[in-house]
Formats: C-alpha cells, structure tokens, sequence
C-alpha cells in the first residue's frame, strides 16, 4: 500500500492528495507531526518536511516534483497539457502559488493563525496577519482577471495549476480567510474544483482543537 | 533576438543561462536591477522578480518552469533523463536547491553581504551571514553524500539538477563563502561543471563596486 505521510492543512500535501485522488491512485494517509518528530522522520525525508510519500519501496518528497512523477506515470486523467507552451504555464502557476503565494499569503496567515497555536509557539502577529490579507486580494484579483480569458487558471483543461491554487485556497477558508465575493470568477471556478469527488477527503479534515469555520464543507458557499 | 532580463548573481537566473548555454540557444543579456524598477518591469511580469526571459514574442518567468521549456522544445543536449524516476529525482534536487538551500543559505549569505549592499538597505546581519554558513556545511556533505553513489547530482548524467546546485554555489563562491575543501567529491564536480563552456559567462560576470573573490574565474581553484 502506497502511503501519504502528510499535515492536515498543508497546502503542499494537499496539492499531492488531490492529485492522488484525481488519479484514482490508492493511498494511506498518515498524520506527520514533524514538528513533534525526531530522528525516525528525518531519516525517511532529510529535507524534513511533509509530504513524503513512499511508494513501491520508494521514499518520495518535494510536492511538485511527486506530481510531475504521478502525471508521468499515470497519464490518466491527464493533469498537464501536451504542449510545451501548456506545460510551461502550468508550471509558472504552480510555482506562482507554491511560492509567491504561499510566502505572500499562507505562511502570514496560516502560519500566524495555524501553525504558531498549533506548534505552540506562541501568539499570533497581527501585522503578518494583516500583510496576508491585503496581498491576497492582489492574487485573487489576479486569478479572477486569468479565469476571465481562461476556463481553468492555465487554460482550457483543469490542470496541477488548479489543484495548487485549490491546495493553498482551501487551507485559507477553513479558517474563513478567503473573500469570495470579492471575484465571482474564483468563486465559480472554487465551487467547480470543490464539488469534484477528489476534494472530498479535504473537505473531511478536522485540525484538533481547531474545528473549520462554516462554509468550509459546503459546496454552496 | 530572444533576451533575457537578469541580475548577475542571482542563481535563478543563472540556472536559465546555463540552460540556454549549453542548449546553445541565443541570447540578448539585459540587466534588470529590478529593485529600482518601476511599472514598465511589473508589466513584463507580475511576479516583480527575474528572471524574465522574451523568446519569440512570449514573455516568461518562474526560473524552473523556463528551463523545463526549453527542455522540452530544445531536447539537445538533454538535461533530464528519459525515464520517470531519474526525472524525478532531478526535479527533487532542483526544488532542494531553489527551495531548501536557498531559504537556509542563499539569501542569508547573499543577502545579508550582496544584497543589502546592492539595494542600499543597511549593514550586514551577523547572525544571518553565521546561520547560513553553518548550514551550507550540511548542504556540501549532503551532496558530497550523493556523489560518492553518482557522477553527476541525481545520476549518470549532467542535468537541470547540477546547474542549479552550482548556480547557487556559483554566487556563493563570487564572493568566497564556500568550503571547497569541506569534500572532494563537491570539488571535483564543481571544477568539471565549472570547465564547461556554458559556464564561461558566469564566470566573466562582473558587480559594479563588488569584484569578484581572486579565486572565483580560477579553474584550478
């Protein structure tokens, strides 16, 4: 059995389990407190971090290049465009999201609001909580001005570049962070994404002490 | 004439000119001190970062995603394996480089010393430059690890993997901050990566008011 050792509201495992999903790959999830962790994790992942997926006796790590891997060897539902030019924008988006967003946006308010409670580390800072918030209206905008020309963010086919966004997206709401009635082009392309039955074992997730806000299950948001 | 928008120690960019040079793919260098920029840089990419490249009217950005592309128009050389777990694995090490090694040692040290002169934002943070050269320790003997089972970083061959670990070592060693007698293996990789004629043009590369380590352009080092 492939197993999936991942945190909960990891946007980077979640990028992973949906892809898992969409691909109808089976797989074990096993809660990795790293943070908690000692020398036994390491040892699976020197980078020490999640996701780390070991699969067919193999250790996997890094959640781009574990789906790049998954789409290469399970073609089927394709979640890359054939055409380099395709790809290259997928790419761009993943990493856009992975990295421009996650450091402008996630780690400010899921690490102040999440993780510092969560790791005991202390009290949130407003200030990175405020940073967060203001950027995300610049990316959403962004999205909403792609999804104006495009079906999906990378083109006309969902696409990693979706599930990325959908990953870091649906962290921010279970804490209710996202306005979506700041763009109804995000607002229907999240409802389309949410809806697909590879979401459903995110929509199930529950951080202890820490129940989701709401809406954060329901397809009608 | 493609062009390509770059800062010349930043890795990222420098992985792409190692890319395009050994692919011997032409093109136009044009400095972007991106810091001093204003709208006309933020049009040709919204990421507000280099490196940005203009090739055959489109516009693209995200260091790793570019070098994917031209992997894939440019097949010759070949800078990944064909089979799925070497690409993997590539891919992997490229994140470990841009992510990992970056966040831990690239932008302590280069930061703090290039940087901040660079972009005249104060004095050097003495506890950052002291974190980041104490974790660039773990880094060499991680890769002098890998190289004792492999000729090049993920494999038999050269690829995208090798070019960003020396794309950031690159930078690093401008300014003389890497041990190279903390491994031999690191050594002789770097001295053959470092001999190629991809290579040439990093190694002219000059910082207005920051000469380069006496050692840096050495090949015999």
């Amino acid at each position: 059995m492939n197993r999936l050792y991942h945190v909960a509201l990891s946007p980077f495992c979640r990028k992973v389990r949906l892809t898992l999903a969409e691909k109808k790959i089976e797989v074990e999830l096993v809660e990795e407190r790293y943070w908690e962790q000692g020398p036994d994790f390491l040892r699976r992942n020197p980078a020490g971090k999640v996701p780390v997926m070991k699969m067919e006796g193999r250790t996997l790590s890094e959640s781009q290049a574990i789906c790049e891997y998954l789409e290469e060897t399970v073609p089927t539902p394709p979640l890359m465009p054939r055409d380099p030019e395709g790809r290259y924008e997928v790419r761009r988006l993943c990493a856009w999201f992975d990295d421009k967003f996650n450091q402008e946006v996630t780690t400010k308010i899921m690490g102040e609001r999440v993780w510092k409670k969560v790791m005991k580390q202390g009290y949130p800072d407003s200030k990175n909580v405020k940073s967060g918030l203001s950027k995300i209206k610049f990316h959403l905008d962004y999205m909403g001005w792609l999804l104006d020309q495009r079906r999906w963010l990378a083109g006309d086919m969902m696409t990693l570049a979706d599930f990325t966004a959908a990953a870091h997206l649906s962290c921010l709401d279970y804490i209710s962070d996202v306005d979506w009635d700041r763009s109804s082009n995000v607002k229907d392309w999240y409802a389309k994404i949410k809806s697909r039955p590879a979401f459903r074992s995110l929509l199930a997730d529950q951080m202890s002490g820490l129940p989701p806000a709401p809406q954060y299950a329901e397809l009608d948001f």
